[in-house]
């Protein structure tokens, strides 16, 4: 039996070296195409090394989920950050003014009065103004108003205070997760985008200034780029793409760069196969939008096999005829690439069976 | 509105002094009183400072899941460790070898003779006979043989190699998880246990020596430790106990220790209310085991309201007549602590709204 990267120690995180650059590459010549710009969201890799490579081929900038996230960025040396995010809290907020004193652009969401003024009272005292995006909800119904009326408030109100510069709306799509199909997926992109820049064009008729109309979510972007209006997508799945991604129709499973190395472990019957890899590796995401299409854990390359259970380091295989032996190493897509991502402190960029580079997932676990 | 714990950034792990040490104590008492041996499995809080205080109570030594776990904990000092779990894999292995070379008391687990004889052939060439234990199913159907004629050859091959010593049988009722009722789950541990003292016997009478009959399920744990001839109990959750577990019927909700600090950062609708702590924070987690008795990803103290849906960095929580402010500060039981936990660089130690110490999540992310 050949032993599949025998250097490593398992369970491993693997980038598969070709089909990550196709997919930074294709990504960004899309982007191009429709004369719109990329801010790949970096908590799907939460790696240096791969925003470097995102950047390198086009992009403008970073998006982040959280504070902490952008830190490890601006200290790496990021000058453009976008933090995609509400940001509450004393800390959070001393944090931001650190970021704003050492890096050239920063933004982060609002999407209430109350949120603004705090935002606003914070950086009254400050030199410069903090620049700031409302968050429209589009149909995901997380944060953000969908009522015009309540946005253009909140846009009135960021106009009046000095310390606050409006540069655009943004909104996630989330609902395209729970799409039935790939046609409703599409619907979604497409009023996603035709909303977003319909609410730009009210605000500035209205007097207010829009500069950025950005759209974030994986499962829409290569459609809601081609909206004319939408300046920016902030995506970030697709640097690795995952299971979600595919049984959503956005990508064959050929493009899936990350996979986890785990190995065969106990084979305590014909149709029970025992791996090293359980929830505290894949986490026990079945979709992190409500996707229930996906059937196990992950998808073991090669294998006719379901992933059936997990535990918190054992993933429980069920095997009809499939062959496995103990000591036999596995390649398993996950269905979430970003939280399994977030589950290692290092990577391995592989290049079909062999090791090119060790990479560390800095920001791994950064929470706050 | 007071803020709760305002010198702490969220989310952030807090857990609360006088239950954590309840919990310890009556844990131990209880297992003094049947005189078994308790050997708290450190996967829960993964922190040197907690399995100190579990030693400090009387506990014998520690269980890890991982060889990567172990050697934190080795490396700070503890001396008597059993590694819960199979190891395949030369670096396993090579790290398992470091850790013999380096404590008092070492064991892992096996339950294949493929697995023995891996294991064997590895310390076969060094100079201290490596101590195991053989997995028995219960009934959870994860590792491990229920037939007593495989259970019984394989003690026979552990017998006939002289690098390996055979100390016990262990198990792990998982299956105690997804009781529908306290009785089932009584009835669980009963069963787990007697099987185990028949086991050990029939081994016995076989000619095979038994010292050790393990047993490890924090569902399970205060009853299996009454039946007679069990040896020692490797039960990890009781430390904190969590939703899983209340769900159970395990313990009452009072004795949960463990809560994630989270603030509220939007309130878009009179039903919707968002906290800054999502998947990445609380693991996607209901029920480790296959318990789906739990509505929601987490109990939140004080407020009648549940938490809908999660996304990686927010919590979705619906709320009818509840109320809630922008900046409040929520205490929230995790579904399972010891995802949850895993999560979180740092812990702090608190009695009601004070922060007494910080504490390190050691071995946090150990998943090799």
């Amino acid at each position: 039996m050949r032993i599949l990267f025998p250097e490593l120690d398992t369970p491993s995180l693997l980038i598969e070296k070709s089909i990550l650059e196709k997919n930074i590459s294709d990504m960004q010549t899309l982007m191009d195409k429709y004369n719109v710009k990329l801010r790949p969201h970096i908590k799907t890799h939460k790696s240096l090394e791969l925003a470097k490579m995102q950047i390198n081929a086009g992009a403008v900038g970073i998006a982040c989920a959280k504070v902490s996230e952008a830190m490890v960025f601006a200290d790496a040396g990021f000058k453009d950050i976008q933090i995609a995010n509400i940001l509450i809290g004393d800390k959070k907020l001393e944090n931001l003014f650190y970021l704003q004193k050492n890096i050239d652009k920063l933004s982060c969401c609002v999407d209430s009065i109350d949120n603004a003024r705090i935002l606003a009272d914070f950086f009254d005292n400050r030199n410069k103004k903090m620049d700031v995006m409302i968050i429209v909800d589009c149909g995901y119904h997380r944060c953000g108003f969908s009522d015009y009326s309540q946005i253009l408030k909140l846009a009135q109100y960021i106009k009046k205070r000095n310390s606050l510069n409006l540069i655009g709306i943004t909104t996630h799509a989330g609902q395209s997760y729970s799409a039935q199909s790939n046609e409703e997926r599409l619907n979604i992109a497409s009023h996603e985008g035709n909303l977003m820049v319909h609410y730009a064009n009210k605000l500035r008729k209205d007097g207010i200034a829009i500069q950025d109309v950005t759209i974030g979510s994986n499962p829409t972007a290569r459609e809601s780029c081609k909206v004319k209006g939408v300046t920016e997508i902030r995506s970030g799945n697709y640097i690795f793409n995952d299971l979600i991604q595919v049984s959503l129709g956005t990508v064959k499973i050929n493009r899936c760069a990350l996979t986890v190395l785990s190995q065969v472990i106990s084979i305590p019957s014909k149709t029970r196969v025992i791996i090293d890899a359980g929830s505290k590796t894949f986490s026990s995401d079945k979709g992190a939008h409500g996707n229930e299409n996906l059937i196990g854990f992950g998808h073991i390359i090669g294998k006719n096999a379901i992933i059936e259970r997990l535990s918190e380091e054992h993933g429980i295989i069920k095997s009809n005829n499939e062959k496995f032996k103990i000591e036999e190493r596995l390649r398993i897509i996950p269905n979430h690439a970003c939280t399994t991502t977030n589950s290692f402190e290092k990577a391995y960029i592989v290049d079909r069976n062999k090791v090119i580079k060790e990479i560390s997932i800095s920001a791994r676990g950064k929470i706050k």
